[in-house]
């Protein structure tokens, strides 16, 4: 056994968070794709199975009642709440991650309007997941702003009295790079702008402290860390205080003040409600609920803490078993700069993914030359990652 | 056994449908709120524990390919196609309902801003369920037009060279009401408008005929006579000579060309693919694409024509069993102007249903008076359609 296998030996035995990854359905495969989609919770598929016989198949309609299903968005909301350091009453769960960046993204400029200022500008990160590029083009065309793309590091020296609002995203999807967004929101907000964020590579893999840090809006898919299944709700979190001037540009029966009056003006509802919009896909919702119970008595910082050492060890690992010049991590070194992912560069990384695939250690190769491996502190354990950076270096010999 | 009974019985043998009802989980309940959830089809249980266990569970992200996944929102699409009345490659499943207004409607006024004729009008169903009048006055309010809501008897009247296009809804949510959609469709037509069609309350209950009468969008749920369950995802349709020119507010990466190839740029795909934004909420869309399957070898025709015999009939033991005045039917009488419900109004519709639905008749009560039926002819028989007329009348009283 190599010293490196038997470091991992000890880190496993020392891991306080091993004995998490019970709580999880799992088998041979070394699952380094959970920044994809996260591992089924051994609760959810009995959860599922009484959702559907039980609440659909026999109480039917009165399930809306009965068992929850009218109130899950803010419900499970609060749920990822501490996950993503945010007081309850700001979160709704609902419609995809594309569809939260446009209704957060004209919301915001809709309040930045409001100040009368004229701010006319809307800034993207460019090296954002293309997704929330689009909408955010889509938003500035409808409202008839701007858009400006530039990297997080550009933000400071572009911000001006003619911006109104600026998407980040906390975690690059591509490299791992973790942006700095204390110090972001609080340069947009220096230049009088509003500052949302995209957590769909943060949440569940490390502290976001919205509260703390003052993000005004934020949204975030749950398929990830969050493991809540394929194409399961995202969510929408919009900061107390600008609540009652969230102007939704998709105003739908769900975010009425009173949905059954059936009245055929808007309403909107007071507080993070007004992000909803249509009726709640309850399957996916509530898979999605029974999911986020992995996370009782579990710590975010703990979670962070083992997340830096899983891709920390996994680098050295790499290091050690590859020839030098192979591969090139294209992951910051530096903690308060990386997520919960390491990438590495080759030129053919499409074909080693395969491989590497086909002997069961599972990450993603990203277009047009990214091996793309995800740590979830849950389930990854020390010996699976050497044993991955192990395989790696023989399918890169 | 009084008259009504004895010809329930009679109908009930002679119903060509009726073994249809074994597709689905019932009980003794008499289940007359199809219109609002359709019950569980008897497959789709095993169908999403295979879903949750083996698919996600076992293989994990190779699903998005392996389990078709990726494809799930046109191919169940093409599902729903013939349903109604469409050919396949227009329709894409995803979303909710208002969602796909949004987009539909937004779509829709760029469509006729194109042809240059100033068109500055959208007109609006002013019957319409709540949420699409909303997503209405979002679509107008971005796109800089005015919204004119007005009822679909005044639309021939209301139209003239300023309409862009005309949001229509099939069935009155609350009467029950059927609208002339291709008369309506010609006439918005004749105008130089757009139609979109709301078909929650019509597909799956009657023949549409999308193709046929030449609409050019429609949006739909599919938890209804669809029977996709709670919250299950809803569909758009893009007439095929309009798709290389829906022009999406809401552009996803999974609407674009080269999906994969994360370009910052946007491309639309060709196709109904368009239609779609962000990535697809799987359990419930895989529940919904089971559910399709109790529509095998049935003919929409059959439905209708069960449909219109189900409302004939319990409209004629309501009267037969009830003091007359006691309830007022609000639903029309001639075939041509009903869809597959039953209204009834009475003062005390509240506290009315509360107690049939404590006697196992379940229907669903409107603000503020209207007590509503629907008749899901899949699974809705004679004779239970006489029991809920007789109880209605034992509680009306």
């Amino acid at each position: 056994m190599s010293e490196l296998a038997l470091e991992a030996e000890k880190f496993d035995a020392a891991d306080e968070l091993a004995p998490l990854r019970d709580r999880f359905v799992l088998d041979g495969v070394v699952y380094l794709d959970g920044n994809s989609l996260g591992a089924l919770p051994a609760v959810v598929p009995d959860r599922v199975a009484d959702v559907v016989r039980r609440q659909w198949g026999e109480l039917r309609i009165r399930s809306w009642d009965e068992s929850g299903w009218w109130t899950a968005p803010e419900r499970i909301g609060d749920r990822i709440a501490p996950l993503v350091g945010a007081a309850p009453g700001q979160i709704v769960v609902g419609d995809s991650t594309s569809v939260n960046v446009f209704k957060a993204l004209v919301a915001a400029v809709r309040m930045a309007d409001e100040a009368g200022e004229g701010r006319s500008e809307i800034l993207v990160d460019a090296t954002t997941f293309p997704t929330d590029g689009y909408l955010a083009s889509s938003a500035a065309r409808l409202t008839g702003h701007t858009l400006c793309a530039v990297t997080p590091a550009e933000v400071p020296a572009a911000l001006s009295e003619r911006t109104a609002a600026v998407l980040l995203n906390h975690v690059d999807y591509r490299t791992g790079r973790l942006h700095d967004l204390p110090g972001l929101t609080a340069a947009i907000h220096a230049a009088g702008a509003l500052a949302v964020w995209d957590l769909c590579h943060s949440a569940g893999a490390l502290p976001v402290g919205l509260d703390e840090h003052g993000v005004d809006l934020a949204v975030g898919c749950t398929y990830k860390y969050l493991n809540g299944g394929p194409g399961s709700p995202a969510y929408l979190y919009v900061r107390q205080e600008l609540q009652s001037r969230f102007d939704s540009p998709l105003p739908g029966w769900n975010s009425h003040t009173d949905p059954f009056g059936m009245s055929p003006s808007y309403a909107p509802a007071p507080g993070a409600l007004r992000g909803r919009v249509g009726t709640p896909d309850i399957l996916s919702m509530l898979a999605l609920e029974a999911a986020l119970e992995v996370w009782d008595g579990v710590s975010v910082a703990a979670v962070r803490a083992k997340s830096l050492a899983l891709t920390d060890f996994f680098l050295r690992c790499v290091r050690a078993y590859t020839e030098p010049g192979r591969v090139e991590s294209v992951t910051p070194e530096r903690h308060e700069e990386r997520g919960s992912q390491v990438a590495l560069r080759c030129p053919d990384a499409g074909a080693v993914m395969k491989r590497l695939i086909s002997r069961g250690v599972v990450g993603d190769f990203r277009h047009p030359d990214v091996l793309r491996f995800g740590f979830t502190p849950l389930y990854v354990g020390f010996a699976e990652t050497e044993r991955a950076a192990r395989i790696l270096a023989e399918e890169l010999a």
